[in-house]
């Protein structure tokens, strides 16, 4: 199982007024997952999309917060992919504070492989190999 | 049950590159659903943190996107609380385009009261009337 | 001079740890201002993107911040076209408190009319005629 | 002059439906840069906040736009303060795209420090002698 970790720093940006990472930041982070993720494989998620025309679009995303990240921590995202289909991928994520291994976040998010008309497609078989061997 | 609803016009900043909504907004959406849910309800959200020293933090979230929503659309989110406990509250959401009725997200968040250091706490009573009549 | 002005309530997620508004936020409304002004004087700039193929690239911004919004606060984003050239348009904000009136900032943006391949064209003469008018 | 350099990886959510970076998505790697210059200079931002109660808060910020970043692009974003006061930072910006060097952004923002009550106060001295040998 390909399992892929990125470190990111908390931006200010990120706060909100609770003095705390705001809870649809996450999802963010683990969309630079995903693409790291990706990356691993030898795929270029860009690519995907602009030689292939084909995007990996979310259709479910749950999270748990367990605790909360501030500004300036940093975490660890760690992203892999729980199934992989011809026309589907689920990944799960596991965001830790990098210092103390705290779990902050929890989550999972499923994906349909679309078109540029938003219609479902296959995965080439390039891709799913990768995945599969992922 | 009280429900609200309200109507969120897509900003450009929300969409990406993909050319549709980012996931990630419709987080926030919900966030201002809760807020105008609990204005409907004589619930002043910033008083309840500014005076009152509490939090509704979130811990768990949940969204099915189902369809996207495009730069200027109009979007209408309509919240309610599925669950009421004295510490917790539960609740749910359906976004929809206004001009077509059409389904673009359902999708639910969990949410603990806790004070200025974090710790869970009960809701004072009478937040908690007021979330029962709901 | 056409001038529109609309009313934006602060979102949980645009504020930051310091408790106010995040600088970078006021432009995402500026955006919206512009929309609107654009929508005022019968244009509408979606179509203009969708249908026309042009797009008004943000080519300078410069914000002066004179008090901080906060979560709730309703702000009122006055917006106008300070000059409008067969290429360019450059639009004036004055961003102030609903409540008290007290100006929160003042803003400008420059533009410029590209078509997708990001390069500079006139502004086809339905939009010139509009702009000139306001 | 103590410049400090970071790297950027553009985040999908930071692209908006013109297929570019938003313009708003500067400011935020912006700040960052802030944060790393600040530690460059061994003054850890996090701490001015929590532990001296004070905040550079923004109040200008100028960008020009020059060439746009899309999607998994890498930018370099080079910091330097170019004035230094009792009370007050001005800092410059150059984004640059990591692999051709292509100017992106140059930028400008003054900050003035202030205490928790957002009224300006003196930078203590330790800051003031390390901005000033910067």
């Amino acid at each position: 199982m390909h399992t892929q970790e990125i470190r990111i720093r908390v931006r200010y940006a990120e706060t909100d007024a609770m003095g705390i990472v705001h809870h649809a930041a996450y999802l963010v982070w683990m969309e630079t997952g995903r693409v790291e993720w990706c990356r691993g494989l030898g795929i270029d998620y860009r690519a995907m999309e602009q030689e292939d025309h084909l995007m990996m679009l979310v259709v479910e995303a749950r999270c748990r917060y367990l605790s909360a990240a501030r500004f300036d921590d940093e975490a660890i995202v760690r992203t892999w992919a729980e199934e992989a289909g011809s026309r589907m991928l689920r990944f799960r994520y596991e965001i830790r504070d990098a210092m103390s291994g705290r779990m902050l976040v929890e989550a999972e998010t499923k994906h349909i492989c679309v078109g540029r008309d938003m219609k479902p497609v296959r995965f080439p078989e390039k891709y799913r190999l990768a995945f599969r061997a992922s």
